[in-house]
């Protein structure tokens, strides 16, 4: 008998009737002879209701209480999700978060999960009862609530899988599976079969909004098979692998895009050592994430341009930041800033192998006429900042570029 | 220093704008000296969207999952309470039920307390954070979580402040307190200043929905100053309090009624010596509660009547039971029903030594050609039970009758 986790993200248990297709679901496993346990997210729309009703009653809030209300929208999904599984004949419980435990640290908001005890839920599972899990949640030592933090119920999934020694993680969402990029924008996308770890690690960090960044860390920190697919048809999804698994590796597997960019320039800085750690140490003792970096030649042989991005929704907060340092620092300095910016980034494993992957993408911008802004690369990844006016037209043109197109 | 218990039902957190309203009333008692726990109930509407969701999910459902759906509507008051008092400079952090812990039975949906362990709070509340408990909430020994009922809320604010010794329990809801009657059918009625905990459990147990029974029994128990007021207003409500606080006892105090009702008469029952216990003994072993009973004189000498009231969710359940209780044993039997009928119950600790109440209040009903169906008493109580059709006009009647008019 093996084992499998299944997750049902928000608009796969949207309303009651859709937590009884996810429990119908569900019952195919356990018939098949599989110990299930069942991850659920909060039912669709209620977690961005509880976070306006936190913002609303005071714009910056004690993210302990904030972990404590929005933690309920997992809640009432797994009790709904229990009581679904019950009346199709099927044994279910739910555990919460603090029941299991999930222990996690206590950077409330965006916990992260430091060990899941699996005594009393393993008894459970031996007994033959399907473990229901609300996502998202755990606790700290001493006691309190916390979440993981937006998308956090792949992590809670993907976690348990490894802590239960699960065969398999099975992701149910609204879209087929991992695509080469955005079938909404373009219409020749394709489902992939298979990824690697570290593709959709790339992908998912770059702006995929299939799983979350953190889940595939776990995932393939601890091998667990990830399969990500539709609750809405039958059909199979797309698996997230070891590298070992793919025979036939493409030279690039996905686009990814990411409209949640700023750039930021600061124009004008002397060109002497610690000047980086000048203007990026605030950033980072304020919590911003900077991403991309590009720092240009002296113009003068004295004074140098800065230019980086971060996230959209942290633009003003690090402008602020830096216009503070400048203040104690840099007095000749000026910021500039843009946020109409969207960043492409090219994956694919056997870039490692194949050169001139780079070139390909330069190539084909160019001849849309696009200017790239910023660029940075990895080991299987080449992505560029443009202007987000060229997004589609960008997306379409190198999804042909690098024979992707489906048909 | 004193302690106080502020509890805020439904309507007096229906919304973020409410809640800090409650919030900024808490802040009045804290910068006034006291220490305070408060006590919230789900936002308004919330705990019936939950009881849907379970019940859309399935008609019969597990007591335990419905109890953590339900449960996460205190939840998300609470922090959302916890944050808007911090926003007011109060120190305040939120007490789930299974964090102070609240221990109760395994009675899933109408849980009992048996246990409030003080230790950590009692730490918070010295250390000056004011506590923000979730109503209706707790665990049992292996870690469930229960709920109390509905309006178990009141029943955790007087408990609470039982345990935690506190001066006062304040209620905030939205009416002004206490009425003789309900003021929206008697324009008349008025708020009482005091009332005794006797008057106010039968006037509970009788249809007044202004506090839970259960609430009142805990309050009498161990003699917890129960405040019921408006949060919508400043003005004093009606407290609640010991016999001996009350110099000018009244003959009655209130008239209680009851549209959650129904009558079943059992015709043609042998007049034997067993026969209540037959036909009760079924209805309690399915958990039915019976209210009043009358039983006719026999007939012939051989076979008798016995009417007796449960309430109106159970009537189709009570009749099941009994058509199967009568099966097996009073093959004469015959069941009639009818809901069509309300109680309406007069109640006054001045009862005790002034007789004629009842006679006041046969002769009123009388007077309107009202027919009396069922009668029952005790000490401080005269209930009837009337043809529901006659409710507002026999209210109105009695209210007058026993001198309870204002002005």
């Amino acid at each position: 008998m093996s084992r499998l986790v299944l997750k049902f993200g928000g608009t796969s248990v949207a309303d009651v009737a859709r937590i009884k297709i996810a429990a119908a679901r569900v019952k195919r496993e356990v018939d098949a002879g599989h110990q299930a346990i069942v991850v659920v997210s909060a039912m669709a729309g209620t977690t961005n209701q509880l976070v306006a009703w936190c913002n609303e009653t005071a714009a910056l809030h004690d993210q302990r209480e904030y972990d404590a209300v929005v933690a309920s929208g997992e809640q009432i999904t797994s009790g709904l999700m229990a009581i679904a599984l019950q009346s199709l004949g099927v044994k279910a419980r739910s555990w919460m978060g603090w029941q299991i435990p999930v222990m996690t640290d206590a950077a409330h908001g965006k916990a992260r999960i430091r060990e899941i005890r699996r005594d009393a839920m393993e008894a459970s599972l031996a007994a033959g009862e399907v473990a229901v899990v609300p996502g998202f949640q755990g606790r700290t030592e001493d006691g309190r609530i916390t979440t993981l933090g937006r998308g956090g119920s792949d992590t809670s999934a993907v976690a348990l899988a490894a802590a239960f020694e699960a065969e398999r993680c099975d992701i149910f969402t609204d879209v087929d599976g991992v695509f080469t990029t955005d079938p909404r924008i373009v219409s020749k996308a394709r489902k992939l079969d298979r990824i690697t770890y570290e593709e959709m690690l790339e992908l998912a960090s770059q702006g995929s909004k299939v799983l979350q960044t953190r889940s595939v860390e776990i995932a393939m920190n601890h091998r667990v098979r990830v399969q990500v697919l539709s609750s809405f048809n039958d059909q199979p999804g797309t698996l997230v692998v070891d590298e070992d698994e793919i025979v036939e590796k493409q030279v690039v597997s996905g686009i990814a895009y990411s409209r949640d960019e700023a750039k930021i320039t600061v124009m004008g800085v002397a060109d002497r050592p610690g000047v980086a750690a000048a203007i990026f140490g605030p950033l980072a003792e304020a919590n911003i994430n900077v991403d991309m970096i590009v720092q240009n030649v002296a113009h003068d042989g004295r004074e140098t341009d800065m230019t980086f991005t971060v996230g959209r929704a942290e633009l003003d907060h690090a402008v602020r930041v830096l216009e503070n340092a400048l203040h104690k620092g840099f007095e000749a300095a000026t910021i500039a800033h843009d946020s109409s910016v969207v960043k492409i980034s090219v994956i694919g494993v056997g870039m490692r192998s194949h050169p001139g992957v780079a070139l390909t993408m330069f190539r084909t911008l160019a001849e849309k006429g696009i200017n790239i802004q910023v660029i940075s690369t990895s080991e299987i990844k080449v992505a560029v900042l443009i202007d987000e006016e060229y997004l589609e037209l960008a997306l379409r043109a190198l999804h042909t570029a690098y024979g992707l197109d489906a048909g």
